[in-house]
């Protein structure tokens, strides 16, 4: 094995360097993984440019990157489940696994939750990684490194989903065509939404958008009518969609989400918005809807890796780019200039290949 | 049978006249009803002094009164459930019952719903009264006609409890002390609730909603900060709530509720508030908070009728003031005046009695 | 309109009669509609040759055909939601709508269900035919009347699916390669489901089922240990079934199914045995599985046609016969036996194509 | 602290001895207790008589006991939930804490849970006993460390009405009067059941069990017809049961339960049985009934401590002998002996009191 652990190291504010750090050693129920591709993502950019994402803030240096795939390279004593060679996608959840929502399935509300690259957890730009084995997913063969990199913007589509409570002959309705309005789209075809319009106020990512499966759009003007932006979703739809997932944190979304979603709908927020919001919510009471809550993810790794080796799901259309880690400055740098979709920063040593 | 029907007319504001109306036949699936106890509800009021609750606005003449019980005098033709002189409770919900929603068993967001003393829908201050027989119900004999009445209010609190997943073992919130707040207590004492919180501005009404069964209160000032009152809420109960119930329809109840409740909980929207409620959203969606919406209630006069005759439930308590059928002006003077809690209108027929 | 009526009439075992019958009225919620297609169904074929089906016995005479679509000729009076001319696909349910399931939206166990072509309701191998409005859908142009026929045996598959709680990454078994399989498989690949494994013990029907959609099958040997045959579903699949939707009816068939599923699945009960079964119940116990009862379905129809119109299903796939109205015997003979797979009846009159 | 481990342990059929073991020292995540109360329970008394309880075989020296409270005396390294000297209850549950159940809040179906006194696990009748701080419940001061001990079949009573999604309103039915139906009662009031009716052969265990509160019970002949049973049950309930519980693991009960329980009801089947089970399956299944698999119980312990401190349930009613730890296989004796109604052994020494 590799006697050095070339890492991408956040320092501070547009301080990133790659340094040589030691390669850890897997704990009790840990694996070690030989880290290959790991996909980029735009909070990274907000920690390498501003030095914090919402209340997260980096205070001392931080390995960037929580997408990650690899190979297993050394098991901890207690692990039983993988084997080294093993290819695998690595969820960056680190949930205490003790407390009353660790117990309940909902981890992602952990209290204690280390979530790769978020302050003060490192993240996984770097050669060698251990992580808790039961983060640690096996692919089939025929699910390779980079799709592997891609369950975990995946998992967030289909979490929201299954929280929405989506279901085969459902019309949806996503307000944001950003990444995670991406991921949802791809998501939902896979979970069996019938119809998919999607709003944005920004018309080249509509069109990208419908690409990705999106039946129809509706391009939102700045100050529009959150009421009128729904007449438009229903319109275009042909009725009320059963359920919208809201990805653009705005009071627009949310609204918009309000006034179109048929009575007794679900409402998933995913999007963060500011301090308060102002929402028709005397709407949402009337119709009964369901406004769910929705904070990362949990126990949907299993779920996107079966949706992309049975051909459910197409990800390898969303890898645009793709650099080596000793290059994965530029490749952040890329991510910044707004170029192509998904980045690749591939960490395999040129010996591993 | 009688042949005057006696009924109290709302011709407009502030202008109720007590007047002989026709006897109704009931039609196919109907059946008509001796009314014997009616509930006052503070909406009554509001149609009385106002002509309006809301947007729903009095436009011809309407008999006012939508919680009431009564004996059973005549089937109509396709009715096969019940028989005459059964005694009963009314449900006050009249939907088309072959919309989307009436054939999934929502009928409470039926497009077509009439609900008794909305305009233009009639109520049922009045001698007799037709009702489709799916909608009356038969009452145990150990339930009296005042206590069939008070089913309505009930069903309302118990419904705000199911769609809450409220269980045994649950902490609750409750914001705002009024009649939704009191039979939220009743109810959810009734559903295993182990310990209840309620806050209200009005001391007095909290006084008396401990009396009912809450176990801590919270007296909440004016402008007091949600983020305090939620603290307090929480301090009180001794851990946050599973639950919470909004009452009150304002922008302090439901963000007291944002913060209170436990990560995951459940948050039942069933208060009223203007166009547009300012929220701390954020925290809803990273606490994965559900926030439901509840419009008045469907299927749930059997789980009342059930908890009152076992005894489960009190209601024989809030009943303070009764009059009859002549009285009824004066009865709704009381309501006005917020003399007592529960004030009964009993249309018993002296011969009847 | 047309002044005949033409109907398929079984008089009794192996008495099928094609004979002029008034046609009838709409009642005030009723339609009537010209009747398009009709798929035949086995059970059709069980009152034809033995004069009853388990303990549904036939004593008058009935007209057959229960998979109906067709155009909309007359409305009765209160009817809103529909228009003369609108194609459209005909529910065969016909329930109370006042009972405690009605008004819970499970009608399909209502005590006073009235089942097209099930004695004494009769069916609509005929010209025209009256229904409830509410149970009569609005076809998409892209929708076919043929289509629109066999939207009722893949409600079946939709509907238990749902039961089964299938989603998105399931893995699924079917006992069973019948037509109820063949529905099974259909939805549960619109549904979501990643790997479907198909037990039969009839090789033939096992082939067919592979090229609609299922992944791996076992045939059954007539006395295989169900133990055994779990053990080779699991091998097949890689891993144990999330959910078994079981269409077999047979002791082997659910205990293939409480065998395989893996512990906390659900087992949807399709398949009627009888009167006992003999099962590892403490299986099931030990592993919490849940068994879910499965009678027909309900609300469904809405769901299925718009998996059709917007492609998630195939169903043409299905069709390899279409006789006439006129021909309608020798259609119930092609059946009977057992050529092609899903047959037509066009009970369109010349004029009206 | 005491240098010495007193402890009960079973070296095989009728061969239970009380010797010194050493003190346990907790694992990293683990406390250190120093038991109270434990309660006595009928599979210790089959590991004592037959050294098996159905498949689960004794092989080497094993202590009992599996109902513990107890107080803290010393923390692993990781622990911060608890602090030395907290009064506890100790869930005997011990599952892997990484796999596919254990991270989905299922862990009673762990495949690799050790269980309290489940061979080869050590049980808690002993003086001091190291368990993983996540399944050790601090007990407010209002409940008593028998009360704590009484945590656990309570848990599978309340489990088992979870599981039932039993609610206010609901008729319930039990099957089997022994001490799962008596946990099934308590929990059942606690939950809110309106009516409950309990069978049993056994005329004595009914009799009793009314005083728990069952309301109505039927005394079951040894080869009843289970259809005449469930008639008995619907003819005293005054009506079907919405959920029943299954406690006997016998054919007569589940057969009972199906043919009793209303259409779309829910049974959960706890009782084991034998190898095969022969059910009306063909009628649970045309009643859409769920029967849910319940194998011990998960995430109750919080539950059941708030109902006992809340005064909702009554479980000291329950106690009806002590011994000392030294007395302790007189107590077993007495549970042999069927002697009273639950036994605690109190492993308190002299000067810990």
């Amino acid at each position: 094995m590799s006697d050095t652990n070339l890492s991408l190291v956040l320092y501070g504010i547009k301080d990133l360097r790659l340094e040589e750090r030691p390669i850890p050693e897997p704990g009790p129920k840990e694996v070690q993984i030989s880290i290959r591709s790991v996909g980029l993502c735009g909070s990274d950019v907000s920690y390498w440019q501003k030095g914090r994402m919402g209340n997260l803030v980096v205070t001392s240096p931080m390995i960037l990157g929580h997408e990650p795939s690899g190979v297993i390279t050394k098991l901890g004593p207690e692990v039983k489940s993988l084997v080294v060679g093993d290819r695998v996608a690595i969820e960056p959840n680190r949930p205490c696994g003790t407390c009353y929502y660790c117990k309940r399935g909902r981890y992602n509300v952990c209290a204690d939750l280390h979530y790769l690259a978020s302050p003060p957890q490192d993240g996984c730009i770097t050669r060698y990684f251990c992580h808790p084995a039961r983060f640690v997913y096996r692919l089939p063969d025929n699910v390779s490194f980079d799709e592997g990199a891609l369950v975990q913007p995946l998992a967030l589509g289909f979490y929201a989903c299954e929280r929405g409570g989506l279901r085969v002959g459902h019309y949806l309705l996503i307000t944001g065509a950003g990444p995670m309005g991406m991921a949802a789209v791809l998501a939902a075809k896979a979970t069996g939404a019938c119809k998919i319009c999607v709003t944005d106020l920004v018309k080249d990512r509509l069109e990208f958008i419908r690409k990705l499966g999106a039946d129809v759009t509706v391009h939102v003007k700045g100050d529009e009518d959150p009421e009128l932006t729904a007449q438009k979703v229903v319109e275009y739809l042909g009725k009320e969609p059963d359920v919208s997932i809201e990805c653009s944190g705005s009071q627009s979304g949310i609204s918009t989400a309000i006034y179109g979603t048929r009575p007794t709908g679900t409402i998933v927020q995913v999007g963060l918005g500011g301090a308060n919001t102002n929402v028709p919510l005397v709407i949402a009471t009337l119709k009964e809807l369901c406004i769910v809550g929705n904070a990362g993810f949990a126990n949907k790794y299993e779920t996107v890796i079966e949706a992309i080796s049975s051909g459910r799901v197409n990800v390898k259309q969303l890898v645009t780019h793709r650099f080596s880690l000793e290059e994965s400055l530029q490749a952040y740098t890329a991510v910044l200039n707004r170029e192509g979709l998904k980045i690749i920063v591939d960490c395999t040593k040129s010996k591993d290949l």
